[in-house]
């Protein structure tokens, strides 16, 4: 005892000996940080580009808007100076059409009733008079499972809210979704003939949520997919406690077309020391077609350009080359990010840590970061030094845990990094036409701006070995 | 050295033995902390209060809106069956009255324009005809003073903003706010005939946020003051470059009443065995008499209510009695929280500990305490030892630090303690028509309250000794 004790206050003492030296070489990150916070919030200049962004409209793939979208980017990073890198992307197109409706149109109390629908991205459409079914409410696919006789030629109706005790909304969301990406499949599984489901939100509204579902099979019908707004699916769950029998038609004209070609837009602030070595930024570019897209994930992608303009507006000249991707098609596949991690891989390059923003541009709480087991402690103790100084931007911790969407493709980096932000807030807006760009907080918006540029310069500078 | 590194690493030992037992005897506390926070956040009790007491309207002292409001949070304590007391509280009485207007009166470039004005919380009115003057643009007394020459019959225009980039918004608010407290009788002493202010405020828009002036003195000329919204400061102080010798007119018909009778409304949950202890939680049932006083402090007030009807709705049956106060008056002279600190004196009340929501109600951050230098390790040492626990609804940390200004009156309490959400938007709202239940996230302040209900269970039960 007297032994093992002795070691462990030799070890204690060590390591104390070691943060302390630590803790004065970093001494000189604190002003560093001060200035970055204070001209992020000041200027507030990447809210400002972000009112520019959300004016255009969502950006939804293969939209005009979306083409607009990316010129204004390509002006942006021109006149800020950045070296500028288009890599074209195939992406999948998948179009709303120009109505969908829900109406439940034979009851004996509830005939008329309207309800607000939206189809979810990649379903087919209807045929012209629309389907019209009876309706099948369950909460999950095993009850469906457990009542497939009663599922042959219904609309099926998936109504499992998300859980709103769950903390981490994130996670909370994640248990719900199943739903809106595989609802469609598993009905048709069973003879469903359509398949509707419950916003998956924090907002008790009428607002369609919308997103992906995983792209139909050839050895099931293609049945149509759609989200009704949450109190729209309490409606309906309470009109078909009360008459089962209720017939329900909706109509939708979506529709699935060949993939186009799009981009990864790509700003460089090239490093002084270690250029060919990247330390990434990034968000997604593209967004629902829905609200502005503000959230998510506009200005995710306008921190991230902005890490670079506060980096070079304070005259901090990184050793790594600082790179911003804005990736294209998060939305629907992913498309931009499995085509830069392969770029990666042929051209090998040096993608020495990324950062990416997607979970909203609320008030900063800290970092997740999935890294390689083999480095684990090493790099996560490095970033956790680094938490008074990301302190000065509200950063409350550094921990283990996933990264963002689009990063998570790249291989043999040192860390991918997912900015964490309060998640309060995040899947009220999510996907709908909440998410637009008065629900931005500029002040917490900049804050999360200036942490992601702290992080990246440390990294860069004091590196992750 | 040796012998101080051994001595080092015995106390290190001993401390963490001791963390190590006192965190065994805490784990009971992480399954109720669960059900508190699910309970809170699944019920949005506190929010739907919140929502009926907003629909009755501002809630400024001596208008028949507080009235109502008191009436219904009587009723609604009996409903909930907690203890009801009232402790009458004499209380400042001032009304806004019926017009207030700003306009440019004699310019050669800008007569006619009108600017958003309101007038300061105990400002005397205008003649009936207004106050005609040249304005005196100066950033702070300072300024003032070595101008004085200037300022003998102007209107002294104060426009120094709220810095936005000091994080610590409250920091920030409290670095400008003496032009508004003080800016009347300063611009008196120096011969101005008003005195005018940029809002404090965060949001850069056209609305005036008010609050309280400092009481007039007899021996200077009692000056209106009154406040413009920020985009019209900006827009005043512009013209004032172009033209300085331009004319604004203001109209305020304000005036100061005597004072009038009102509450504090206090609602006790009896405590099982230690029921002359309490353990207070509070806010403060007035507002200023824009928006709705959601966030300052309807919110805080819900929040302190439902900690009881938490506890009771799970059966959890505190030691110490939990103590709702709702402090009346704390705008314009902390009249209820000087009230209670007065009772508790003679009634020689064991006020235990307390803590108060007076920060608006956005996501949690972290509670700051106030304790006396004597107490002070153990007792902080102790709530720290309870962040983990309340990590559940969000909390990061527990610092010394201010506690809320109804509370800081109280003395002999163990702690007095400030429930620290997060503040960047505080100040977007504060004292203004913005401050509306719209802008309230039921998620964030239903943490909130769970965060106090856990905090003021965990000092009821463990103890802070």
């Amino acid at each position: 005892m007297k032994l093992s004790a002795r070691l462990f206050c030799t070890v204690t003492f060590l390591i104390l000996i070691n943060i302390n030296l630590s803790a004065q070489d970093l001494q000189k990150y604190f002003p560093i940080a001060d200035s970055i916070v204070a001209s992020s919030v000041l200027n507030r200049t990447g809210y400002k580009w972000l009112k520019e962004l959300c004016e255009i409209g969502p950006r939804n793939i293969g939209s005009q808007n979306l083409e607009r979208a990316i010129e204004w980017a390509k002006q942006k990073i021109d006149s800020l100076g950045f070296k500028l890198t288009l890599q074209p992307v195939m992406v999948d197109h998948w179009k709303r059409g120009n109505f969908e409706t829900a109406v439940i149109s034979q009851s004996t109390k509830f005939s008329g009733k309207k309800l607000n629908i939206s189809a979810i991205g990649g379903s087919v459409g209807t045929p012209e008079n629309g389907i019209t079914a009876e309706v099948l409410e369950v909460k999950n696919f095993e009850e469906l499972r457990n009542r497939k006789n009663e599922a042959n030629g219904k609309i099926i109706f998936f109504s499992r809210p998300l859980d709103p005790a769950e903390l981490n909304t994130f996670a909370a969301y994640g248990n719900a979704v199943d739903q809106r990406t595989r609802g469609a499949l598993v009905a048709a599984e069973y003879g469903g003939v359509a398949s509707i489901i419950r916003s998956v939100t924090t907002k008790y509204d009428t607002v369609p949520h919308v997103g992906a579902m995983r792209n139909y099979v050839d050895s099931l019908p293609k049945v149509p997919a759609a989200v009704l707004g949450y109190a729209d699916a309490d409606f309906l769950s309470n009109a078909l406690k009360e008459e089962p029998s209720l017939k329900l038609t909706i109509k939708l004209d979506c529709e699935i077309l060949p993939d186009v070609q799009s981009y990864n837009i790509i700003a460089d602030l090239t490093g002084t020391e270690k250029s060919d070595e990247y330390v990434i930024v990034s968000g997604h570019f593209d967004s629902w077609d829905k609200g502005d897209g503000a959230h998510d994930d506009g200005g995710g992608c306008m921190q991230a350009l902005e890490v670079l303009d506060l980096l070079k507006r304070l005259d901090l000249k990184p050793k790594r080359t600082i790179r911003c991707i804005l990736y294209i098609n998060e939305e629907h596949g992913l498309d931009g990010g499995y085509a830069y991690a392969s770029l990666s891989d042929s051209l090998k390059l040096i993608n020495y840590a990324a950062i990416e923003s997607d979970r909203g541009v609320f008030t900063p709480r800290g970092f997740t970061a999935d890294i390689d087991s083999a480095n684990l402690s090493v790099v996560l103790n490095k970033m956790q030094s680094w938490v008074s100084i990301l302190n000065k931007a509200k950063i409350e911790w550094i921990k283990k845990g996933g990264s963002g969407a689009d990063i998570s493709r790249i291989k043999n980096s040192k860390a991918l990094i997912g900015y964490v932000p309060d998640d309060a807030r995040y899947f009220d807006l999510h996907h709908s036409d909440n998410d637009v760009f008065e629900e931005v907080n500029p002040r917490e918006m900049q804050l999360g701006a200036a942490a992601m540029a702290i992080l990246a310069y440390l990294i860069s500078e004091v590196g992750l070995e």
